[in-house]
């Protein structure tokens, strides 16, 4: 499939929900564990979400329009486990849904042409990269973690399933 | 963590939720494509997870119960090709809603006891299973089809990442 700023924002403004529908009122038995050291639990990928809509996506478009080619800041992958701090899930869940939508009227007041999409900001550690690329990781980032929320989840039962841990990829 | 009725439950009753949230409304682009020859769409997944509320989970679990050690009759894992014909994905999301409501309600009218949870079935290839088994099984199930789905829906976006996709396990 070809980018389509219209299909993006389809998956980017769900993303929200998919989260309260798959966590909200979840015991921390299966929103706190994770897969082991250095791994993150389904919590902490929702403070990681949150820290990418202040801190990447939007701020990198604007780089991008505002002065084609321009170097990003890193992007601090470990922001949120000091941003979270003391908030539950619940409050950052609401958080996000509150920032994604801000975050998409954005998108859209910026009446992107084809010609936007084509212009180009330099990744720190990959290089340089398109608008259109920008956008689209966006969208891919937010399914690739739903998979790991997803799967973490899976993860508690692993031992549970017995036998049946053969035919569940998702625990391998 | 250990296999508790409740908490299978917890996640068991949200999955029809999270769907609708993942795919109600989307247009065909991100939900009729799968991963190549021999793979699913989300429209597929969704076939199969309704095949499974019919003949699966529910039925083998009755089997267990009503005369321990009995061979399950074995799944079909391709019905969803033939089931599913003719109806759009909102009317299998909607059935799939259905099913599992009433499923949940028949796992909670079992009234199951630890003792329930060893009894044993036997699975057509994996051999001697327990209720707990089967019971853990169908929510990782749940799970391993919600990390399928995002995964084929991100993957319609592979190539528009650009030089993103080393940071999208997804991908991959």
């Amino acid at each position: 499939m070809q980018f389509d700023l219209s299909k993006s924002i389809q998956v980017l403004e769900r993303t929200p929900a998919v989260l309260k529908a798959l966590l909200e009122g979840l015991p921390k038995d299966w929103t706190a564990p994770n897969e082991g050291p250095d791994t993150w639990s389904p919590y902490d990928v929702v403070g990681h979400l949150i820290h990418g809509e202040v801190t990447d996506w939007i701020p990198r478009a604007e780089i991008i329009l505002s002065q084609s080619g321009t170097h990003f800041t890193p992007f601090d992958r470990f922001a949120q486990f000091e941003n979270s701090k003391g908030k539950n899930l619940q409050q950052l869940l609401d958080e996000f849904a509150v920032l994604r939508s801000q975050n998409i009227a954005k998108l859209q007041s910026f009446n992107l042409t084809e010609e936007d999409l084509k212009l180009e900001g330099t990744h720190p550690a990959l290089g340089s990269v398109t608008l259109k690329n920008l956008l689209a990781t966006w969208t891919v980032h937010d399914l690739n973690h739903i998979v790991q929320i997803s799967r973490v989840m899976a993860k508690q039962y692993k031992e549970e399933v017995g036998v049946w841990t053969e035919y569940l990829a998702v625990l391998h």
